[in-house]
């Protein structure tokens, strides 16, 4: 028997999990737990139950790491607090300003209950975050550039459906290929918003509706598209169905420092993802830390963790002599 | 007081060590230890002693991590188990094949000292292994390739300067970019040596040799070139000195894998490194595991460890509530 997840809100994320657990070795899907009708909800995996969320403590010794797959607006602030005294928990709250707060709340319930709770996991927050925290810890002296896309913003995207007229809609943020080149030359750029990052988007108007107000109403709108060179074509439907269907993103982060005794030499550590599924990919990589949840609880070790607590070796279905022998 | 730090051997990268220190602020260079005679060791630190290797035990108490700057094909196989015992040691052990032997002998000394040993600590092994670790925990359906380059090899240069006639040499390593273009693209190529690198090399000749005799021994020498497409120049040793002074490496790690019910979303994940200084990089890294184990001797643990084992909260000056806000 492997290590039993499970899942708590089965949207793109949760059935991404799903997914993953199908290609390990060392763990099972042991339940679905979502607060639409359990009956409503048709999973992939055959022979597992789907559950209300409310009946969640019942199955509380089934489960060893509960991934909690909601949203960071409303969802994890009070998910993942409420469920990390009874439950060793994963979750991938992604609003940096708040994670201090979240962290608190979340340490103080995991503490209570003995469990581990790790947050904050996906790609960004998550691997970026490490990798930005490896290359700060080897080249002290150095500037940190992180830049999406190509990629689908959702929030973005759910922006201009917002605006009347509009029936449907998806925004790709594109990173300035001679911003990323000036990066990686070394040269330090100083770089605004609108240097970095250029903003596409695909949108289906209604019959009859005013394509021109529709565009300004997009490039003008604060936050979301005005400090940026934003692109606005316009589709049918059904383009939008066949070509832009997917949800693929990326981006990378690169850290440009110096070494030596008059700091004459420069080194660049980059960091790159091409993904063709960003709700999947994050999604693997909530199950590799729901794999070090379970060891250190295990362990006896509890409270909230973040990626930068955990050793890789934790992460990994393999023996720390396979991992020194074929992966050293 | 900071973390005192002393360096076994001083060549370029026991000075690359202590320019590293001279970049952090909680840490300071204790002593250089040197097998020559410390006399005719000049190191750039003022007011910092240079010793013979020999008397090292008597400043053990001075010393908190010993970072041992040694060759893996004789000095670290010995000098790594020798010191484990009094001192925490951190080495750069890059000799893949005999790495689990080497482990064991570290291992069994720092157990018994109750010290703290990271051995094969660099960037390849080191910072290449734990990104193939990480992304063998996110993807565990994939494919690794690893590239090096642009960058001199130095064993490979050492392996010219000993054929007859040949007065010096700079050997570089290339990435064949098409190659990496195909990993990149996530065609998931089948590479033979040859596709992957090619080989470039600066010689300088003796007045009078027979250069197209050099030339076909460096091209057709086992195990080193004759794998390879590689390129002979011959110039000058003034042109030598000028252009290729510089000791420049870098490279890639890729792992290309695939998530979904069905496998169908692949992802890329890319580390990529381009430095000016191979050994004041791989220094940067040693002095950072440095002021891991140091950490982690604090707590209480020992035995050896390799970069597998360590959070990379313990490898930066920085509280874990400031890498909250500021890094995640």
């Amino acid at each position: 028997m492997g290590i039993r997840i499970g899942i708590l809100g089965y949207g793109n994320l949760g059935r991404g999990v799903e997914c993953a657990v199908k290609q390990t070795n060392d763990m099972e899907l042991k339940a679905v737990f979502t607060r639409r009708d359990p009956s409503s909800v048709n999973i992939l995996t055959k022979g597992v139950n789907v559950y209300k969320a409310d009946d969640i403590l019942s199955h509380k010794d089934e489960i060893d790491v509960l991934i909690i797959c909601g949203g960071s607006a409303t969802d994890l602030p009070s998910m993942t607090p409420k469920y990390a005294k009874d439950f060793n928990v994963i979750d991938s709250f992604d609003t940096h300003a708040k994670i201090p707060d979240h962290f608190a709340n979340v340490d103080a319930q995991a503490k209570a209950g003995n469990k581990i709770a790790m947050i904050s996991v996906g790609w960004d927050p998550g691997m970026f975050s490490l990798n930005r925290a490896y290359a700060n810890a080897i080249l002290p002296e150095g500037k940190d550039y992180t830049f999406w896309g190509k990629g689908v913003s959702q929030g973005h995207s759910d922006a201009i459906r917002r605006i009347d007229g509009v029936l449907d809609a998806r925004q790709y943020t594109v990173p300035v290929e001679s911003a990323v080149e000036a990066v990686r030359s070394g040269s330090d750029p100083e770089l605004t918003t609108r240097q970095k990052h250029t903003r596409e988007c695909f949108v289906v108007a209604a019959e009859g509706a005013d394509k021109a107000k529709i565009e300004k109403e997009i490039v003008t709108m604060p936050n979301y598209f005005a400090d940026y060179d934003t692109t606005v074509h316009f589709i049918s439907q059904e383009e939008l169905d066949r070509d832009h269907k997917g949800i693929p993103h990326g981006g990378m982060v690169i850290r440009s420092g110096v070494t030596g005794w008059e700091k004459e030499n420069r080194h660049i550590i980059e960091y790159k993802l091409t993904l063709d599924s960003n709700p999947e990919f994050t999604s693997s990589i909530l199950l590799a830390y729901a794999r070090a949840a379970y060891r250190m609880s295990g362990e006896g070790m509890s409270g909230c963790k973040t990626v930068f607590d955990v050793p890789v070796s934790y992460m990994l279905d393999m023996s720390s002599e396979d991992m020194r022998t074929h992966l050293l």
